[in-house]
């Protein structure tokens, strides 16, 4: 087994959420908050029944300003390295539900900045292209365009470095080294970063001139940026933003993988054709016994197995179903080459679906994005 | 004597301009140089036969390029920590003599955003406010509104940004500390901000989409920053740009220090009124004897004495004027006070008239302003 390692720039060997848990210093997800988040949702998401969603911090506190009729905002983002593919879409699609349950506002931001500084193969001009690519896909899921606001970090830099300036003055080296873990060879721009990632945190309150508590829904893998987001607002005289976290969705190449663009047919990316998406999951990791005579007899592991694994994550909202097939597959009666079937289906629909949306963005892209 | 240091945030000591050279690696101007400006200019300024300008780089290699065709334009600034003193205004003659003797365009830089990050107690708003105030005292100056261009950092950041990533990318932490002797305590945004002073040195290239030669004048204090920006650009396909040096107009205070607004009545304010400048002016550090038996008899050193520095400096353009006052002072001839009553003189009648078109600049100012 490989060892864990979870930064906003890695993510590699078997990722035990418990203990990112306690490491993070986050709250895990109870069913106490559960009812609550029920209470005023009216249902419960799949991806929080599935735990999908696992781990907070100060939702509780979010609830209470709701209670007391502080609405809150809500901000996630992108780093635009290339094409979207479906380990992207988890937290989107769950945003996209909060916004729509809660009516509440939503920042999302592309970090083309922070992939250009972060990755020497690629051209500023190609992660600010990129933002727009990306932007097709969120536009695609169907966010109200009165209450989306997606910004490119590069081309509303007007407003967001005036305010990272301000975050900037307050974070050290010293403590910019220990949370990211930076080193004599880094350079000046990645260094500086995490003050423009951390602006959405606040920028409505700004705006408003007065503090509105803000919701962060984020792959764990981004948890450095606001622990240190978390520990300036205040000084700066800003709510501390509440997060909600998720879990990673895996690899094709298995279950100790994040889906990677870096490793080849390790994802399925929203602009694949369904020919090659078919090809990618018939050939994904499969968590089924070694001959399909002995799966037959003694079963597969659904919690290792990426078909399950994705009919679980996005594919299949019915719990029902879920339950079938995950039993199916543990007694032997469902086979790998079933379940791939059935995700091929599923994603095939998906794509098609998503993919006329995304070419209808296009058109859309204006209503969305925010500029200075 | 106090140990001399020149650092883009402290100046302090008894300056050594020839070790300043060595240390620094730039180039004596010689008389060679001196020639080859005045063949292209018809006159020499006298800030150049005095070497107050003392020290460049690259002004030949400048020179061969514009003797090719290649014009050249200027690029100065002004950390923006407070209103203008007369200290600031030396290198701004000079380059207005640039201007207009080479017809060049000039980049004016306000670095509001670095006298945030470096400055505690200084607001974003108030440095923010102070650009358009130190502008001004540029347009007073009598710029050419055609060919000058002044921003602000956090107002133009929508294009400067951009380029900073760049310029960022390129600059590890290991020079950036080297160079500008950060400590764990910097705060990240001083650990980026020479980015940002990078771009105007390479911003008109990337407007035409060709290369410009550039020319620096700046007071030797800064050099850090152009340091690392030589050793930069031509990694992103840019000229190094060229540089000419200015010595520091000591402090009131004495020889030993540079103008400081921090350092109660060390510097004239432009905008001071005459009667506070006056008082300043006379109490300001003397060259001259014990007593004025003893300078009568012994005579004093102009150059130590501050009224004397800011005759030759800036205050008396007429070579031959300077040199009987020098004469004058050393012989005893001419005391203190007398230079005193000369200076008080001529900074009444600069104030005065620097006031009027620091005014009437305010009604000038969108036609510098260079914004997003």
């Amino acid at each position: 087994m490989t060892k864990m390692v979870v930064t906003p720039w890695e993510v590699s060997g078997k990722i035990d959420y418990d203990r990112l848990i306690k490491e993070f210093g986050t709250q895990k997800i109870d069913n106490k908050l559960l009812r609550r988040i029920e209470s005023h949702a009216g249902e419960l998401h799949f991806m929080l029944t599935r735990r999908l969603f696992f781990s907070h911090r100060d939702v509780d506190w979010l609830l209470d300003k709701y209670d007391k009729g502080e609405k809150f905002y809500l901000y996630t983002g992108r780093g635009p390295s290339g094409h979207t593919h479906i380990g992207h879409l988890v937290p989107w699609i769950f945003t996209k539900w909060l916004q729509d349950k809660f009516n509440a506002d939503l920042y999302f931001q592309m970090t083309d900045d922070e992939k250009f500084v972060f990755n020497p193969e690629l051209s500023l001009e190609e992660t600010n292209k990129m933002s727009y690519e990306n932007a097709l896909d969120v536009i695609a899921l169907g966010f109200d365009p009165e209450k989306t606001f997606i910004f490119s970090d590069i081309d509303y830099a007007k407003t967001l470095y005036r305010e990272a300036l301000k975050v900037s003055k307050k974070l050290t080296f010293s403590t910019a080294k220990a949370v990211f873990g930076f080193e004599n060879s880094s350079n000046v721009g990645q260094i500086f970063f995490t003050s423009v990632q951390s602006v959405p945190a606040f920028l409505p309150s700004v705006k408003a001139g007065k503090n509105i508590p803000c919701l962060i829904p984020y792959a764990i893998d981004q948890d450095a940026h606001f622990r240190v987001c978390r520990d300036i607002l205040p000084k700066l005289g800003f709510y501390k933003p509440a997060a909600i976290h998720t879990r990673f969705l895996p690899g094709l190449k298995g279950p100790e993988s994040k889906m990677s663009a870096s490793i080849k047919d390790s994802v399925i990316f929203t602009t694949d054709s369904a020919k090659d998406a078919k090809k990618k999951i018939m050939s994904a990791f499969s968590g089924g016994a070694a001959s399909l005579e002995e799966h037959r007899k003694k079963g597969g592991d659904p919690d290792v197995d990426v078909a399950c694994q994705y009919l679980y994550f996005m594919f299949e909202e019915d719990d029902e179903k879920v339950k079938e097939i995950f039993e199916g597959y543990r007694s032997g009666s469902i086979t790998s080459g079933d379940v791939k079937k059935m995700l091929v289906d599923k994603v095939t629909r998906f794509l098609e679906n998503h993919q006329k949306k995304r070419e209808r963005a296009k058109k859309k892209l204006d209503k969305f994005i925010l500029t200075d």
